[in-house]
């Protein structure tokens, strides 16, 4: 059975939904943050990255958000989450995880995890002081020449989907008004109607 | 027909290797960074990132090198570059490639492109000091952790061999010894050995 290590307010979470979307017969491990567990020997032996979400298999381990989503789909082809068989809108689908993986992520990061590309408080302030422009430049473009409408690839709903609502749930927290892009504040709401994302967000609050 | 849109010494290197392995039908454009051609309109209309690479194809443009890479492969099925059939195993190609844009390249970009994240120049300068440090640790979890040798995913060659590739020629320029990583800087001289990767890089310095 497939288990999921995740920890809340992580981009773990597109997993999650994207479990839940698949009907999948999945465990989670919750990995507790707040003690440092993803540093521990016990994780660094599942993920020596030291990073969520990792996903447990029969074959072995799985790690980064965009492998994660693409396999989930592939092995759950009823779910429809991924056109496998049309490789332009596959292309797509991969296109847009990995700018959110690559660049929006990133730029998100730099709020929070700045010691993992300085070390002194200065400059560490000085990447803080850029993530709300940073993060809003890069939800700017999502929203003016990537996002379809209804859902980010069109009328598809894929794995793109969980994904872009996860790394919307940050922005608030950026210092970002999802207001200011509005195709994407309507996205969100839809998204939090779909009882699979209600059921991740509740199993990620839960414990 | 495809159409690759790169300049030298970046990521595309990866895509115009994987197009010259599959033995594809396509033509290359250069898009000159020393003029900032991937900021002007004409460019944005093809990428509106403003990166490279781009590739264009009959459906439309991709972007993003592990989605153009997996469309190579995925359309090219004769050079056997991906193993689509197999979930897991074209997960851990993924897994493998979105590490690659998402943590190595970043921390590698702190180097050149700093004013992407800070604003000041004592914090760019601060982000510089710690890429020799951070490039090795990425490439040091690479070798210990994921290259199975003697390709990346083992005894089958596929689209995450000329990624890292690629990656691996910035390692100089980062301050960082190949030779500290031995199976990587073995790996990097066979690459060296295959025609495809000798017409690609042929191509890039005879313009």
């Amino acid at each position: 059975m497939l288990k999921l290590f995740y920890a809340p307010n992580t981009c773990a979470l597109a997993s999650h939904i994207a479990l839940e979307e698949a009907n999948a017969k999945y465990a989670t491990v919750r990995v507790d943050f707040t003690t440092n567990e993803q540093r521990k020997p016990d994780y660094l032996a599942i993920n020596p990255k030291g990073r969520v979400p990792a996903l447990a298999t029969d074959d072995g381990i799985l790690t980064e958000t965009p492998a994660i989503l693409a396999y989930v789909a592939q092995t759950h082809p009823a779910a429809r989450l991924a056109p496998f068989d049309r490789p332009f809108a596959f292309a797509r689908v991969q296109s847009f995880n990995s700018y959110l993986c690559s660049t929006v992520h990133v730029a998100h990061a730099h709020r929070m995890r700045g010691s993992r590309w300085v070390d002194d408080d200065a400059a560490i302030e000085a990447m803080q002081r850029k993530v709300p422009s940073n993060v809003a430049d890069c939800f700017g473009l999502i929203e003016q020449t990537m996002f379809a409408g209804p859902w980010v690839m069109g009328g598809e709903y894929t794995i793109s989907d969980p994904y872009l609502f996860t790394l919307s749930q940050w922005l608030a927290g950026d210092g970002v008004d999802i207001g200011r892009f509005p195709k994407i504040a309507d996205f969100e709401r839809r998204m939090r109607e779909r009882p699979a994302v209600q059921r991740a967000l509740a199993a990620e609050r839960s414990r």
